[in-house]
């Protein structure tokens, strides 16, 4: 189908890059045109969307989450990390079944593409029901089963991410392509870690791996092995892959070269980082090294939303704080994260993440008639610090239009929330004190 | 008119205090029962509202802000705070008319409604035109003509001031109480402060003032004084009055022990803190000590919105950020902040704040069958790290709906976004590159 979008193109090519009143042309889901509409030559539209007031962006890339974890948003905040994941969330977990992992992911892709967001990069297990769930949903993803080194089943889970690329790696009309995910240095032995980056370098994918995320891991991993955990991965030779490293708080200034020189891609998820306390990453130092970052909500538990429009506003006003210098981190530097930025830290920098000719047409629309958004004095910063979910109207994954007018197309929107309310209940038991379960 | 609101009640009367399939009785613009349906006696309610899936809150509280700013909303981000101060804001500040604040005013005044925000403390000038936007809005405010000591027409604001408190304290309704604004300790030196102490005394009415924003301003005034702002305050008796100090960014565990001692509210801001790269506000430290906390937004330049839910959730993230402590500030004291604290801050404790019976009937519902509030493990949580002005339904000030279906009822809101496009355009002349005017 060929469809024209209509609207001020906000292409993330470049902080002045503003194409008021600009045209979109989409052909068997890809971008054809991008410009005036006077030099659109016999493009004729069976589907003409946006219009006046109406932004057009790239498709936001969450590039950390574990989606399913929708399930378990706002059950257990406000508490001592390690508790919360003991005491709290790591109980639910061991009870869940495939079918609860399915309608985790499920309601997380309706959340997603509500906001603007249109591909995600997933750890979890049940990595089948989520690769369902993304295909259902029309969205992309990169999606890798977490594996835990010094689990008992750790062999068996490599097995099992093997089978799984095989199995959906390029498939969903190429939506869907997969890592492997070892889980972190922490839960990893070296050993692990080797055999992990071999199985990619023989398989021909990335990996998703989360590293120094708090100041104690930093510490366990010197302790144990006299080096930061970025050193390790780079002794174990993991960082020779296409890597996307989560969190990322605590690296040193040699950890941030190696991370540079090794093409080792961050996931910025500065939300979830504040909610857990694990301290504030270094972004501007990771920018101006050259890494290649983008930024994510990591799971519902400790976000407790997946809304990349909120993300990119706290990731900027993170930096100003954390640095007292307003200067830091500026509106488009944040929007680029989100788009280009997430598009080449999941290794699909070539296909998405800008508006441009030859790119596959994940857009985005934004409607612009809102007070928030009045006056219009710069539609960058509207859209990094005053824009929220609720502002995006339309979605196109793939050339497919999969929200329209703030619906969701591809889904059931009211059956997700009755199924995840079935699972909520009883994988939790009995309902706490604020729950309305 | 008898309204009856039925919903989850979170009456923020304690941090469990939840009550679910609720209602709210309301007669006379007050609130005459709140608990069971079937405690309601006699109640023949001519309209009723919400339901299932709703939430009840009371409305909530912006405890510093200068609404008609939305005017400069993104004119100019990301730039050094002086810089953007005095080639950026002050040169439009000076071409500002009196039409141009209204309009800016009642733009805020939408904003603010549609976003669950019932009541705010504003400080700017023409204030006859900010008073008569927050009358036709049907929104509650606390005005105050902002005063600086060190300008030639320093005299004559405060008999400005004067007649201003006059002309509008209690008015609108009783909606609209007045202060006296000083604007800060650097701009109004002890002399001036004294007098103005002086007036709010006689008046009656409390002080608004900006305190300790930045390190800088804690600096100059050391020098220049030989204490903190907080102590320059307290020597000069300003702190005598019912005073809200907004910002306390870089406040001394002494500043705290005055600030508790003296009965002095403050208002935090978290985003515009973090945006102008000024500081994180020691909030953990004020509340142990027992101060009273409200929350605002700061004007739409330094946030980029007037979203308090959103301000709710920066608060608390910010404070497990800066003490890389997941257990700081909770969600709970994170809404308390929102309403029952401001509530107090601006001298309206016992009227506003918490959804008790006797208080004036200033409510919000939110609708919670959304994708991002699910499963509803717990509402508090849901509300504070979650939610976004759009969840937003149905708001009531003073017993009046003045937004109904998520549509402000009090004002033409095309009406006021195409006056401010104009005003905007009038104020910059020429657009810059990425603005939409």
């Amino acid at each position: 189908m060929d469809i024209l979008i209509k609207g001020t193109v906000i292409p993330v090519t470049g902080p002045g890059e503003i194409l008021r009143d600009g045209v979109v042309a989409v052909r068997d889901g890809k971008i054809v045109y991008v410009g005036r509409p006077e030099g659109l030559n016999g493009f004729t539209p069976e589907r003409v969307i946006g219009g006046a007031e109406t932004a057009v962006l790239p498709g936001l890339v969450n590039a950390h989450t574990h989606a399913a974890m929708t399930l378990f948003r706002s059950y257990a905040d406000d508490l001592p990390l390690m508790d919360w994941l003991k005491e709290e969330i790591w109980p639910l977990e061991n009870r869940l079944e495939a079918a609860d992992v399915y309608r985790g992911t499920i309601l997380a892709c309706v959340e997603m593409l509500l906001g603007g967001t249109t591909t995600f990069a997933d750890m979890y297990f049940f990595m089948n029901e989520v690769a369902a769930a993304v295909q259902e949903s029309g969205m992309r993803a990169s999606l890798c089963r977490g594996l835990i080194g010094v689990a008992p089943n750790a062999e068996e889970a490599l097995a099992e991410s093997r089978e799984f690329v095989a199995a959906w790696h390029g498939k969903a009309g190429g939506r869907i392509s997969c890592m492997l995910g070892p889980h972190a240095p922490y839960t990893c032995p070296p050993e692990y870690l080797k055999k992990v980056a071999a199985a990619a370098a023989e398989l021909g994918v990335g990996i998703h791996i989360h590293v120094a995320e708090t100041r104690r891991e930093t510490a366990d991993i010197l302790k144990q092995y006299g080096c930061s955990p970025v050193g390790l991965l780079n002794v174990c030779g993991l960082l020779d892959a296409p890597v996307l490293a989560a969190h990322c708080v605590h690296v040193s200034p040699a950890d941030i070269e190696i991370l540079a020189k090794k093409g080792t891609a961050v996931a910025h998820n500065p939300e979830s980082n504040m909610k857990l306390g694990s301290g504030i990453a270094p972004i501007t130092d990771l920018l101006d090294a050259g890494v290649t970052i983008g930024l994510g909500t990591d799971g519902a538990a400790s976000n407790n939303n997946l809304d990349m429009l909120e993300e990119m506003r706290s990731a900027a006003l993170l930096q100003k704080a954390a640095r007292e210098d307003p200067t830091a981190l500026p509106a488009y530097k944040a929007l680029q994260m989100a788009t280009i930025g997430g598009a080449r830290a999941l290794g699909m920098g070539e296909m998405i993440g800008t508006i441009e000719t030859g790119k596959r047409a994940d857009l985005i629309l934004i409607d612009l008639r809102k007070p928030h958004f009045y006056p219009p004095h710069d539609v960058v910063a509207h859209v990094v610090y005053a824009a929220r979910a609720s502002d995006v109207r339309t979605v196109m994954v793939d050339g497919q239009v999969v929200v329209d007018g703030g619906q969701v197309l591809t889904v059931n929107v009211e059956t997700v929330l009755d199924n995840i309310r079935e699972s909520a209940l009883r994988l939790v038991g009995r309902p706490r004190e604020r729950s309305l379960l």
